[in-house]
């Protein structure tokens, strides 16, 4: 029986295409002593893949040219020599971009599927959650009455920020690329305002949306529509770093206005973070996450694109902004339903 | 008998000029109750005061147009119909560029001469001196063995900051423009490094000087000069933003290259403060910082311009970088030494 996975054929310059990836045949793996065999049902596309595959100093370590790419995943336990872990059991982890796989013990971890549908632990309950939920409340510290605003409102990210804050009683504006998004952000998640970057009038929209200033401003997308969103930031702001997908493609270096005088000006506070920097404290932000959930306060949208053949094309899409949403790949379905 | 001030008559467009400053013959004042009669000694020019030369939205308002300038001023009191001053005290705050004024008892504090030389209360005992502590301790938060770099090291702000980081055992890189500054820096003030950032080889002298990368950037100039630093943040760097000065007469917008990649990539936190916002602390940093004085742990440096008529020259001069240290205006003696 063959397998199969997705390797890093070369380093993209610019967007990606189809010469960063090579599906490559392999041999189906069989597992050792404390391992499981897996096989993969969703795996998620994600922004922040795009810094692993430049070279050189990030948070992560760059993958590896003629390796497989990894990401987060959701599989299935089809083997196991693990006494943890029973065939049939749903687990979740940063497994390869392949069909199966062998990973020890410690890799990964289970999903309840009882819970929440299972692709959530990619989600609203798993990283894009996480990040939302730390990101927010420990750099943003929304209170009541303040505006939030979050750039990449419709993304896996962004949605989830924009109803946290929401919770929290503040007054949310969303910034995201299209008429379609606005109406959800607006219609569906109860977010105040809602402003397509792309209209001519975002200026203006902005000004009007964020009419008592900006007290936080949640950072996914870097750029010039952040450089608005500064212009109009308060005393005492607080700016989440989360992303700047805006620039993750770009060839040369991104000029904007400086932002020291700014930051003097209001006192404001920006700080990067990764998701990975909570690790210790996860249990809580999914359980906080996963209560709002059950209350009905917070919603999830994903856009799920079907088939392992087409994860490339998916990954593509990201900076084309067409998903709503966490973006996943199904790749198949549990063999056990 | 007669009295003079210093009047904004335009705002500078740029560099401030002849056309910026204006002398004015005005009337000697008589103080009311509770009022005080203060004859200037000294006066305080700082680069934060360009600021309130523009108009619009800044942390404090701007000067008027045709008004007496203000600033830090020590002052001796010759007047008082204050039961809390004497005629003889010398007293400080933010005061009008003027020779005499008029002041409430409650617009300035009393300075100790037995403790210090007066000047020190417009410098390491006074507003600089605050800054450099409050936000070096407060936002940079330097441990043993970490690299801080402070850029206008020489300045009367950036001097402290390196003296106080090497007292908590940093690694201390202190970046100027000349030679006379960067020998002052390491052979007088004991800063482990000092950069001259006319020096062709800056960046290469950085990069030796923060071989173990840079955990905090005490931010004081802003533009090329830091955007240098912020390529050698370490995780968790952390980045108090006390000035730009290098921006502070631009016409154009400051162009560079945007941070957030990096802030996320290394976790970085950028801060910007003014030391007003600790005014509630200050007895406790001035009492700190008189300590290490008294210890031999902390010098200071003035450059002292002499005459109220050279005051427009000795503020122009702050752009120039030929001031070591606090700069200040002597605009008299006192009456009673």
């Amino acid at each position: 029986m063959q397998n199969e996975e997705i390797q890093l054929a070369s380093r993209p310059v610019g967007l990606p295409d189809e010469k960063t990836f090579r599906f490559v045949t392999t041999e189906m793996p069989t597992p050792n002593e404390e391992e499981i065999l897996v096989k993969t049902l969703y795996l998620s596309v994600d922004p922040y893949m795009r810094g692993r595959m430049r070279e050189g100093k990030s948070y992560v370590a760059p993958f590896a040219i003629d390796e497989a790419i990894s990401g987060g995943v959701i599989g299935e336990v089809v083997e196991s020599k693990s006494s943890n872990f029973q065939k049939g059991d749903i687990v979740t982890g940063m497994l390869n971009w392949a069909r199966y796989q062998t990973v020890n013990e410690t890799s990964v971890q289970k999903v309840n599927p009882s819970l929440a549908p299972i692709s959530t632990s990619l989600g609203v309950l798993g990283m894009p959650g996480a990040t939302a939920y730390f990101g927010l409340m420990d750099i943003g510290q929304p209170k009541e009455g303040e505006t939030v605003v979050v750039s990449g409102a419709a993304g896996a990210v962004g949605m989830i920020v924009g109803q946290i804050a929401k919770i929290q009683g503040a007054h949310v504006v969303g910034i995201a690329g299209s008429q379609e998004k606005i109406d959800y952000l607006v219609n569906e998640l109860n977010f105040d305002a809602a402003i397509n970057y792309k209209d001519p009038d975002f200026k203006t929209k902005l000004k009007e949306a964020c009419s008592n200033g900006v007290d936080v401003y949640f950072e996914n997308v870097g750029g010039d529509i952040s450089d608005e969103v500064f212009k109009r930031l308060n005393v005492n702001a607080r700016i989440p770093v989360c992303g700047a997908i805006s620039s993750y493609n770009n060839k040369e270096i991104d000029l904007g206005p400086r932002v020291q005088t700014l930051l003097i000006q209001n006192r404001a506070l920006m700080k990067g973070f990764l998701v990975f920097d909570y690790i210790d404290r996860f249990p809580e932000g999914i359980k906080q996450l996963a209560g709002w959930m059950m209350e009905g306060k917070l919603k999830y949208e994903e856009t799920i694109v079907e088939g392992f053949e087409n994860t490339p094309e998916a990954f593509e899409g990201l900076f084309k902004g067409t998903n709503l949403g966490k973006l996943l790949v199904k790749v198949a379905e549990p063999s056990l339903t």
